[in-house]
């Protein structure tokens, strides 16, 4: 367990502090600044408003870049239908001139899901050439469960990984994924049973919607893991429970000023990146009112 | 000058706190009561969000109400192009029936602009034929201004208007319009001039755009003017002048997070709605931003 004082004194609040920036090492691409958030904007608060790339993964990146510059969304978690882990330098550069010209930054990469040595070290190159300081990741192994071989959360992949985010130094963010994948890290809690013991750069991308349909409360989950958090997706659903769906904010059961209190409180600095997961190849209006809906919390938690 | 204090003891407060009802005497019709806020809202909040008609005006009631519901919005100011003056009793029942079908509820006519006594007993007969308690309303006179005859705000159209409040017992709440118009009540102040010694049922139906655009401070006047606010246009505006034009929020200059506070402060009842003034034969993205933006606000302000 984290307390909010170690959190708070502890090395990992330096490196959750960096969750929204991009590497700007000799060797790696820098991709474009992202323009200020808008004028309008009525003071500070710690953490931004980002995207979870799947929310348009039915959209080409072009016009995933045209919804969020439309919405004025400058974070993107860069998903692999928009780059591919195969890109060459040359159009990882292309990539992020076209995100550059929106006012867009790729700040993450992932949900990248892994297994084996290899394909770690893939996910990790991967990041280093894109420029990013963080991979949201979900490492398993293949186990029998009931005659069916099925994905299944793993510590032993964890182990390459713990060598990985020193050589890279890079974060690593695991994503949980509520009861549609019991034995895949459905909940903060079996991210936190695996990592503990690990390097602090090994963390959390907490997913509140699937927390909340495993039943349990994302605030708590917020407050006790908020040191090794580095990336969130941010949703709102019908039901605490697996027949929950997703839901334009503020419908849905979830409290999202109450999370984003939490967010506050525990000083994340990182991106709340939203993960619409309706209506996907028509979900400008969802994504509108939603983004509305929690730029409207944001401001009124500005300091 | 009206005090909190006076405010809060006064009369006027009840009323204002019926902002958002609907009469139910025998001889109205009673539209339909709307659905409650949705489940997922989070506390109360004494105010409500809803839609100036104008914003629909190149939309036919139908579409008006499909889109509101796609929004969850419930509360309709009726502008004449939904429902003409001239509609029969039987259209009204027609059109509330509609609204209902839908969840919505005409809670005020207007604006309706009016000259003479004729005009004002006519719009008075439409607010009970409709069944409403509140008229928004631009009573004027004409005159001469550089040669050019023009809409002029009127303290004899009022004496009629003192009567018929009294007659009625319906609120008449005048909406100031900003610079562009600067001889018809273009801020609260010129309304209070004219208002201030008549009965208390004469009232505002502040537009706090255009008190912006007028270079006020709309929370001033909001805390100024509080016990006699029937009825709110609420936008945002990319510039404290007449060149300011509407925008999604939270884009433009206003800060509504500011201006929300002052309205629960005043413990204001009735509604806010939006006058969304841009797009208007393609609004549904700026209106699901905007509505998404204000509603994450008055969550914020929920006790």
């Amino acid at each position: 367990m984290i307390t909010r004082r170690g959190f708070f004194s502890g090395s990992a609040a330096m490196l959750a502090a960096a969750g929204c920036q991009t590497l700007t090492g000799n060797d790696a691409p820098v991709p474009a600044q992202p323009r200020a958030e808008g004028a309008w904007t009525l003071g500070k608060v710690g953490f931004r408003l980002g995207v979870a790339g799947y929310t348009y993964h039915k959209y080409k990146i072009d016009e995933t870049l045209k919804f969020m510059e439309k919405l004025d969304l400058h974070w993107l978690c860069i998903k692999d239908f928009h780059l591919p882990m195969s890109a060459t330098d040359a159009e990882i550069k292309e990539f992020h001139k076209k995100c550059a010209d929106h006012g867009v930054t790729g700040y993450a990469v992932g949900p990248i899901y892994m297994k084996g040595e290899e394909e770690a070290k893939r996910a990790f190159d991967y990041a280093a050439r894109v420029g990013v300081k963080t991979i949201v990741a979900v490492p398993y192994e293949m186990r029998k469960v009931n005659g069916k071989e099925v994905r299944y959360e793993s510590r032993k992949e964890l182990e390459f990984v713990d060598k990985l985010v020193k050589e890279y130094n890079v974060k690593y963010a695991i994503h949980n994924h509520g009861p549609d994948i019991p034995y895949l890290f459905p909940i903060a809690e079996s991210v936190w049973a695996q990592i503990k013991d690990l390097d602090s750069r090994i963390g959390f991308c907490l997913d509140i919607g699937h927390q909340f349909r495993d039943n349990r409360d994302p605030v708590a989950a917020i407050k006790k893991y908020g040191a090794r958090i580095y990336d969130m997706h941010l949703k709102n659903v019908s039901d605490n429970s697996k027949k929950g769906g997703a839901m334009p904010f503020p419908r849905g059961k979830m409290d999202l000023f109450a999370i984003a209190k939490a967010v506050k409180e525990i000083g994340y600095t990182g991106c709340m990146s939203i993960e619409y997961e309706r209506d996907f190849t028509d979900n400008f209006g969802g994504m509108a009112e939603s983004v509305g809906y929690f730029r409207g919390i944001m401001d009124a938690l500005r300091d």
